[in-house]
């Protein structure tokens, strides 16, 4: 699984092998640190270290995935034939350079709509990375987040669509509930009377998709009106600054920036 | 190659099936439209029309990678099974929000950059998110960059942590030149005393790392003096309001940023 | 995806190639008739069509999979050349006969607990073939079955040594809500008291685990009396023989059974 | 080989990991003990301790396949991290329940023959699940039969399509011993009449395809008084019941049955 | 299976892209032909055309693997995006030189043995180039000769290192033969008494391993003596050279040299 | 990597199992040692001791890959269990045959071109054997060679297919030297005229393709007096005997002979 992940991505960066090092390094040995440029949320550590031990060096981290980091904090120290160093650097940073992004991201945002709404969840979507949404989704969950679906056998989620092909809300919750006794059914809608409808079909999650926070406002009353079992989840072009507009009408703000548009965090690796 | 590579990312996505449209939708076929939300540099259209062609789809293509598209403009149309097209769905558009969000700031640094000197170059870095560098590099290329390295057999780059070990530039860029006659080679230096050893030496490129555009500039124009045919390269931090101040002092200017840190541009498929 | 497992399983009966077909036939083509020996539930039929379609034929189904086939029918008729047929005879039958006794099987079961009570559910359970799960499930689907969890990834199911390690019912369940909005919660539960404690922490299924029928509906009847819309699910066990006698004492019984001990169904190919 | 493959069948099970371990266990480490819950052939064992391996575990075997175990026997001791247990248990069991299902059959059958006449071989056939024959032959094995041919490169084994095409047995055992000096020929036959041909043409071994143990014996008999060395093997819709009534009639007799409808055998694993 | 492992090699070659056509060439389209330099027997060309047609090209064949092709023929056409011949040609051109000097090479040593004693066959060893021995292997089929064991798992074949650990050539025999119904029992023998023992043991083939033509035709009579139908191979260092001179003392040669030492033959590609 | 691609080349060898030793031998322990049955340059062997510790058994190196070893040196001892020594003995033997084979022959030119002029270099070429020209280049370097392209993406080179399209030097290395700064340009050239054209264009390298001695000194003259720093490669049907005769006329020597035609070198492995 990942340890088997890892290797293919070494396999992009290494190719037929790294010509720098093959041409001036020996046998060389010794130590590196990786340092934090810039205070984060620490993600991306657990698989820069695999990185380096698939490489065959031994590694001592210096900090936790989920956890807080300094700028200038020392995360993790690397041991072992420089050359292997120098073969997992790139992969190593950039791994944790994209999943710090998203985790920090993720917690800001996690804070800013908890200060709204204690309570109320940031969830992501699946406008990941092709290729790399396990460690996105996982980056999400590091920093405080909900992974939302995996992928489209992940979950019953009925979009406009559906709707639009299968022709009524409540005839698609029907079909979908028969379908799966083990999964939620989860319906996207447009307006309040789809809302309400969704609700009494017995949807168990409703998506209020790109709707002013007013309006997302309503259909929660009334959802939660019909029945308080209803998650609500407001999702649609969410930014870290819309985001807390919609923590008092949602038990749910998914949001696809954080994965697509976070920024990377920035970090070093020195040989000592 | 990439049509191999694309239904590994479709693997991805669709997992053990489409839950949902299993249970709601069965053979009907119809036409959706994807259409720009915001002007961008189009990038990613061609993977997107191969996504939906694995999965036994007719395309039609309305805009052309590395073109300009506006808002709201409509850029493919999809025909056959509407399940099929659902199925696609989320990984084409995935792919063009990310590849036309890198070309889009690709395109805007480019133009910067141009208008300060003429002729200057943009390159990528290996700072690209594990498993997509391909796509990412191909953005950069349609955008108007350069891909620069694809990896560490992709050309030689003698960086601070090889001369450390070595010791000195002039006997790095020796080594280099006599390991192979085919490949170019390049010194990162830090200041001017390196510039000067590097230019010496016969490196085919310097690269300025992490310079202010001041020394940066005394560094150019001595390099240029020892040997105009060298190729100057500017480094480290770059973000796109730095770039351009680099733009008088470089011949190319590599920035990680277009890679890691763009902003993705927004598409959406509607189902007519 | 399946096009692509297909070319594995190809290849696991080929090898090198077929040496009785390369050493005697040449490029006669002709047609093959692929019968079943005896009534049954088809399945795998689209996957056999499958396989021979990779090989280079062309194929006509006369059946359909998820309904009933007599004894003596013709289901799949193949043309092309000879040599592919025989290729491609031996995995198309191993995929129809494996599928279509697990589908004729859950077939029998869902027929004689609808008897009992209309609507009860039976579904598979992970007990599958290692490799074959996704047929094996998809089987059950085509009988009439739910699949239930595809793996480990696909749904919160909490058994007796999570519990034995978490110490409480209450709090695992507390905890496993917590974690994802959405995903249904199902606990695995040995007794009357642990039956009443998961319903009142808020599971959404409850799987009475190994009781007799007279416990499995004090549970269901006590579970139903704190919240009619939790689903109780009965497993432990069962067999086509037993399984009809907690019908009245689930909404769904999970049998792995029809995985792991259907007999297969017989079906030959002829080359007219 | 094999320990590649097991990490594919890990992949099929654990996806994108086990939630609701995730959820609710942290590091905690333990022992659990795998029992069988029936007498039967141990086989499977030498997999499920590879698969814990795999996983970080240390395992400790108290059986050893092909050997018989006792109802309630412990066979497999797993020490380490219980979220791993966890994460290899159903697949281990899965392998050991279906390998040791058939290599109990594959014993009851060879010892039924046996008894009938000693030395009389059992061999599997080519019905195999797709994916995992591998594993099905070497329970046949560990039962005491003979796997035969593991694919269509295999061994030469003349049909009766290829004889429909070639046109005679005669000339298809003439040109497979020229194909191959290093194959044995076989060649399976439906008459008296065609096993003499078949024998008088050099095979080396005829299979009796589909006769009745009184017609069998007559072919046996023939082919042995033409040439003694010829090898006779007895095939078609064996069953346990039936395979012994053709014990004198055949060196071998092939069944599908132990591949394609064996039931398997039942364990369980419990943390202690 | 083969088509497979073609877009495999086309990546080894092609890697991230043809820089020098994606810089220089369009869509432009034409023709191409492919030419032998020399008098050869035909092999690869199936796979060249294999090759081109995953490419997207359209070809037309003018010979035929397996036949004299004389020094200038054309053999093979090609024909559309002209940078998509350019990306097939290298590996095309590849699998034909190699291919069709190995076909040559049997070619001759199988005339030139046929001429000491027409029928005695030549066969190759498992001294292939790693990964490549399916065609090669098929090359020496094309030119006429066996192709003997495609792996370990193709053949049993007691070499002396086996002998040395079982301690006698009679165990061992009896041994494999018990082993399986289905193998021919193959012995590599280092001298007359192990030649008579494994004749008596009842071996099919008998290897003489290693020795001067002399020596290996005492054995052969002996062998022969004692049972006509066992066949004896000669192997050891053969070279075109030498392996006539055993063609009077075995029914096969096997001979290494032509798969590990055979030159290539050139072949080259024009744009018309 | 390389670790990963071994495994699949053991698989080719192994598939389904050692047949024979399977048979014939159980968990016996002891030592092994590889030789030399020829004076060679050692190569191969690092992935010899890497085949052997893949299958669990120790190594100890008695040779230097790139170094000379006499007839009959010991090069590798192997310890563990036999049937594991067995298991890999072919491939690793494959392995050091061959890239010896190419490795001494490379000295060999190497040697001889560099009596004519010190300091020649002599490089490979793309025709290699399918899926074996990573190990190929390898024993190309050890044996003292340059690998030269490992792809199509690995360097610009414009062939004569390339100018008959583009129809002119000068501007196809135009293109070409604007669409990378990081990549050195490498034209090939029929005749004096077209070497002084590419010189004057700003060619970095020009071969001179298939020309004779005279007319390849006229070039090299021409183009040095143009130009010194630009270097000059010959190639074309280069073979031992040919390679010398250029030494005065190119800075490298290509010659596609040393990976297409080597003979390969013996070793043999010997269970003490």
């Amino acid at each position: 699984m990942s340890a088997n992940r890892l290797s293919d991505f070494i396999s992009e960066d290494v190719g037929e092998g790294d010509i720098t090092s093959n041409t001036l390094l020996g046998d060389e040995t010794g130590k590196a640190h990786i340092t934090a440029n810039e205070e984060c949320i620490m993600a991306g550590l657990e698989e820069a270290a695999l990185i380096f031990i698939e490489l065959g060096l031994r590694t001592v981290l210096h900090a936790k995935d989920g956890h807080k980091v300094q700028e200038g904090q020392e995360v993790l120290v690397v041991e072992g034939r420089l050359k292997d160093v120098l073969l997992g650097e790139r992969l190593a940073l950039n791994f944790m350079m994209r999943m710090s992004g998203i985790a920090t991201e993720t917690r800001n945002i996690v804070d800013a709509c908890g200060k709204v709404r204690p309570g109320v969840k940031i969830a992501a979507t699946r406008k990941t990375t092709p290729g790399f949404r396990f460690y996105e989704k996982k980056a999400v969950r590091l920093g405080g987040g909900d992974p939302h679906r995996y992928g489209l056998d992940d979950g019953i989620l009925i979009k406009d669509n559906h709707l639009a092909i299968v022709g009524s809300v409540t005839e698609a919750v029907r079909r979908a509930k028969a379908y799966s006794f083990s999964k939620k059914v989860e319906v996207e809608v447009e307006d309040l009377e789809e809302a309400e409808e969704a609700a009494k079909a017995g949807a168990d999650i409703i998506m209020l998709d790109n709707m002013d926070p007013d309006m997302a406002g309503k259909c929660y009353q009334e959802i939660k009106r019909i029945d308080g079992r209803i998650i609500v989840e407001a999702s649609g072009g969410m930014t870290p600054e819309t985001a807390p507009l919609y923590a008092n009408c949602a038990d749910v703000i998914s949001i696809g920036w954080i994965t697509h548009s976070a920024r990377s965090v920035q970090f070093s690796l020195h040989i000592i």
